[in-house]
């Protein structure tokens, strides 16, 4: 089996205001086991970022992607895991069917209520920068096990973010 | 010696209605021999996209960039080498002096003349882009040898296009 690639995508599909949420409670071994995160995964071979998107979307919902938009890019460094470099997307246009997936429970929650669940520190600045419509961002996230120990936006390091 | 990143980045730095180029004409093994392109290289250990372009670019120029935006991502696929996912960028504000570069030789070319220049195919698609200011694009091409044999930009195959 290759090595996961360590480019990722990751999508906030939106409806009336909500944000498609994943609650990952179905696999085990699993670095987001009980967290809450969007719709995505790994590049397979020669994708590129909208192929993977568009893929993982359908495989992990059903739903087929009629627009979506880039809105950022993530570096993830982690002493736990390999460096990932994560493309971010929100959707707002789609078709078909949602259906079940066997890596968490789908839900529509409020785009203010999400701040409230079970996240990764850093996921709650992207959503901020979401809202605030920040051009197609580049933010650089350093974790040291779950603590989130050093933020970077566009070059530029944020000593005190409070959400 | 770990193999290099899949990841680059690529600036083009402007100046008065120019661009700085590099004709890649000192090193002997070199994908890039004898074409003329912008300023970039691979990823390296945990850096975050504008740590290695900001990289790139002092090593290879000695100029500082104050200022400078994300521009596209390109998904080279080639039947020679493996793929790459490149960050483009361009700049237009930057401090420091100009020095040689082991790489090839640096010119500031006007940018209507870019396109008569020996350059990749592929090229003269994401000049034309930044010409028409197109908001953070993605764009896969493929290569067979030197030949541009697919061009998808957003998720729809570009059939014809003529520069």
């Amino acid at each position: 089996m290759k090595p996961k690639s360590n480019l990722t995508t990751l999508c906030y599909i939106e409806r009336e205001g909500k944000y498609l949420m994943m609650h990952r409670v179905k696999k085990e071994h699993d670095i987001n086991k009980d967290k809450w995160v969007g719709i995505g995964g790994h590049f397979e071979e020669n994708e590129s970022p909208e192929e993977c998107l568009l893929r993982e979307v359908r495989e992990e919902t059903g739903l087929v992607l009629d627009r979506f938009r880039m809105r950022g890019i993530i570096t993830f460094i982690s002493d736990r895991w390999q460096t990932e470099y994560m493309f971010l997307y929100t959707a707002d246009q789609f078709h078909g069917e949602l259906h079940g997936c066997d890596e968490g429970t789908l839900e529509w929650v409020a785009k203010q209520a999400v701040y409230g669940l079970p996240l990764w520190e850093g996921d709650k600045i992207f959503f901020r920068l979401l809202e605030e419509e920040r051009p197609c961002f580049s933010l650089k996230l350093k974790y040291e096990g779950e603590r989130l120990a050093e933020k970077v936006l566009d070059g530029c390091k944020l000593e005190s973010w409070h959400i």
